[in-house]
């Protein structure tokens, strides 16, 4: 017991606490909640692993049962806020501030928590600022993390979904956190080591996989022509012209549209080899056609994909796998290559504003954005040239000297002007503003903002807004892509018109794009099962997803 | 042997050839080279650790020997050129391109042979921006590095200076990559397993440590009273009123003064607690004394420091330290933190421009960067608040709507206006742009550019450019500052005077600073001997710095 060793002793306190629950790194099966009433604390830091993908569910239900008389105050930093049980924390009164980066299928009910003021919020991070936190202000005590199986040593086998695990788990142990996994089971040794037995302190065994979503699968059946023309424009008139071959795509149909061409009208172009080699991607299935026509030499991959797991064993020259033969994922290190090492960033948003600034938070929605805050802006720290990345420096910057000029990340938003209910995508004010007034935010929740974003792709045109001088020019080239919504409808025709003169604007027939031959026959697959016979029978489609 | 596993089976057989010259994982102490000759191919792309501290120099001594009609048109991916034999690789025509971020000690020998066009550049990196490549199209062939010791299975101790190691095994192993390390000795058990057995190899026992640099290592005997000067303005003028917690010091005596007056100065300001408590940093020396003090409540590490080995074990409230006791550290994480978790970077450079551009190379001499491009730009993939950056945001944009103005991160750049030998700090144009020219690159080596630049602090006071609303004031705002260079001498004095009653600029009688009163006193430690004194005798200076 030390002046300088105060956490040191409180983590051999709470092991000495938790081992009577416990043999040896082992929590006996009855005894998970009391085990973990003794090692937890009132106001705990508390990262129970959750991203958009994996889950420890297990341990989120053993909480539910904590007496909140003994645990309460915690103050939770993690990335998803996805399971029911992570907002039941906050009602029952064991969990009182949050820090987090995402919460898709929780957007509605963290929203409305939040505006009766059941949360403290910290702040919406993106993954890779949340876990720099991690390193800094925002270490967790206690880290509840989730793995495949376990040695009895703590040897952790985190399979494909490695996700955040060592990033937690890092940030934990080697400050005086206590780390506890749960695994499906115990076993004599494990098929790869993701995680040392020494950062782990106890074990749960739970008898069942830990849960995930197949977040990033898409059925090529539900996309539209309007994408397709859009996949064709983005491909022809962006990913060709600036030679993108590092790419980070976000999740959407859109952008599973560009993977499904690229071995039709992609190969038609001529691009094989030349654009979308190297890849920042999650295991997207819609990717299959396009990596077995061998236009992709390598992905790294943030998380993995339900049903993809045969499939990338099977492909080890395409993705990153280890000694089990399986993938190995990691969303720090893919968050990093998609910062710095990738030349675009392709995604959706619900709204884009005047200025350019999109947000897919809506005024009841707070779902968070994961990691297109990061992989969407452009980093002033790189330092590598590349040809996609100085051409669009030399675009934005003319009158600065060459040798002074940076290049520019190309960020690009893609969608129909209508998108889901005929919901206009581009408006005067983001809802964010008014959400971040409801909720007293010093911020408004901005996905991507406009200084960052370079091009819009709609069904009518490409806005190039690196070749805009000024912020009516941006505001004019926005709503000349608009379409028939009210910010389209408020367009100075003539402005639009020069802009199109000046290239700023491109409409599908200036690319050489027929709007009436963006059909479903250019799809490499047309649905779920082309993928998995595309695959060669490897990929392995969840149930909710076969309908033959 | 497939068509989807070429990696995997050049892998294969690259064991199968190296397990020739091997008794299990572990090589054969005198068949070092012909070794390297088995498992290496012309044409790999091999990571040879190095970076700025720590040296795989064992590994890289036996590549010396490697025949080049064997092995040759290697390409060298590496964060540091640190070694003479790093060099020597392409003298022998062994390696042909580079890729790196730091060649400190061989920034001279790099930079003639770059002019004869003896090594092909590719580029130079940031650290995280070269690793973020290890993921995506700068993925090694074969890893060479640097450990503590190893069991027989291939688990790894690095020890104190674990810094790239995690990251360049994980790009490497995964990826279908050969990881040999070189250790001091195999042991039958590692006091911490800081890299799973699974992803190494080959074992080089070496019977001696690898080498490190003690490379933050800075004498309080050294600094000056004009450094001191500065120190203060920084602190009353920047930390203080920006309330700065979360701190990344570059190199250097400047911010070597602020660490050591914070106890003194710093105190007597009222501010312990409220600024610089948590910090991304190297473990420098002249920190002890505020740790000691209680100013800090926690650091996290790129690598470790020649000497603070014991200092460290003895602080783990302070430190990241694991099972063994000792520290550990890890680069990727810690730019990762200097670049999202940290409200300021404050270090030195050789020259600044009329812009702010700043840069450490000269015509004769390409440094490199490390991590300072990373720190020193402001993130635009940030989106949680903190009081230093929302109040620089409402600084640099004060006509945004506050719910659309993003914040800014403080980047400030400290030093005198003369530096070494008299050599100016301002000039009219960067040295970077004519050795850009010389070597025929894209961009020229800026280290930090002026957009990203917040603040300049010379004897002559503080420039704050975030004030600044036009090209021509930032330009009179730099003049203001530079003293009696020829750039400080082309000053408008009206419009500086302007810009002082502003506050764009404050001299330090604004700032209530006397700068007689800056004198070595201030210095809570005075000499490395005191620094020694200050750490209870747990810091172990190298000989070189024991002058007592």
């Amino acid at each position: 017991m030390g002046k300088w060793t105060t956490q040191n002793d409180a983590r051999a306190r709470r092991i000495e606490s938790g081992s009577q629950y416990a043999k040896g790194k082992v929590v006996m099966g009855d005894q998970v909640t009391p085990f973990l009433e003794a090692v937890l604390h009132p106001g705990d830091r508390v990262c129970l692993e959750g991203d958009n993908q994996k889950q420890a569910q297990v341990l989120a239900q053993a909480m539910m049962d904590l007496d909140p008389a003994r645990i309460h105050d915690l103050h939770m930093v993690q990335s998803g806020i996805v399971l029911p049980e992570h907002l039941d924390l906050y009602e029952r009164g064991i969990a009182r501030k949050l820090d987090y980066s995402y919460s898709g299928p929780q957007s509605l009910r963290i929203t409305s928590m939040l505006v009766d003021g059941k949360i403290e919020l910290g702040a919406v991070h993106t993954y890779l600022e949340l876990f720099a936190r991690y390193f800094v202000d925002l270490t967790p005590n206690v880290a509840l993390i989730a793995a495949v199986c376990a040695d009895k040593d703590g040897n952790l086998y985190t399979g494909p979904n490695t996700e955040d695990t060592p990033t937690i788990v890092e940030a934990t142990t080697f400050k005086g956190g206590l780390v506890v996994a749960q695994v499906e089971k115990i076993v004599d040794k494990v098929p790869r080591v993701d995680i040392p037995g020494d950062r782990v302190h106890f074990l749960v065994e739970t008898g069942k996989p830990f849960y995930v979503e197949p977040l990033f699968t898409r059925d090529p059946g539900a996309i539209t022509p309007t994408q397709i023309l859009c996949a064709m424009m983005a491909i022809k008139g962006i990913y060709g012209p600036y030679q993108v071959q590092r790419i980070n795509h976000g999740i959407g149909f859109s952008t599973a549209a560009i993977e499904l061409i690229l071995p039709t009208f992609g190969e038609k172009l001529g691009l094989k080899g030349k654009i979308a080699t190297h890849w920042a991607l999650n295991p997207h299935p819609t990717l299959i056609p396009a990596i077995e026509a061998g236009w992709v030499q390598q992905i790294h991959s943030f998380g993995s994909e339900v049903g993809m797991e045969h499939y990338m064993a099977a492909r080890p020259d395409i993705y990153f796998t280890g000694v089990d033969g399986g993938l190995r994922s990691n969303r720090a290190f893919c968050q990093t290559a998609g910062l710095y090492a990738c030349d675009i960033f392709i995604g959706s948003t619900l709204q884009i504003d005047l200025d350019g600034n999109s947000s897919t938070v809506t005024e009841s929605r707070t779902a968070g954005f994961g990691g297109a805050p990061n992989m969407g802006s452009d980093p002033h720290g790189r330092r590598h040239g590349s040809a996609p990345w100085l051409k669009a420096g030399a675009e934005a910057y003319p009158d600065t000297p060459a040798a002074l000029r940076r290049g520019r990340k190309l960020v690009v938003q893609i969608g129909e002007t209508f998108g889901d209910k005929n919901v206009p995508l581009f408006v005067e004010q983001l809802d964010a503003i008014k959400l971040s007034q409801k909720l007293g935010l010093d911020l408004a929740p901005v996905m991507i903002y406009g200084d960052d974003l370079t091009h819009i792709v709609t069904e009518e045109g490409i806005a190039n807004l690196l070749l805009c001088r000024n912020a009516d020019e941006r505001e004019q080239a926005i709503r000349g892509v608009a379409g028939y919504t009210e910010v389209g409808r408020g367009r100075d025709k003539k402005e639009v018109e020069r802009l199109r003169q000046r290239g700023v604007i491109q409409r599908p027939e200036d690319l050489g794009i027929d709007p009436l031959d963006a059909d479903r026959r250019w799809l490499a697959a047309r649905s779920i099962k082309d993928l998995m016979l595309a695959s060669g029978g490897l990929y392995d489609p969840p149930s909710k997803f076969r309908n033959w």
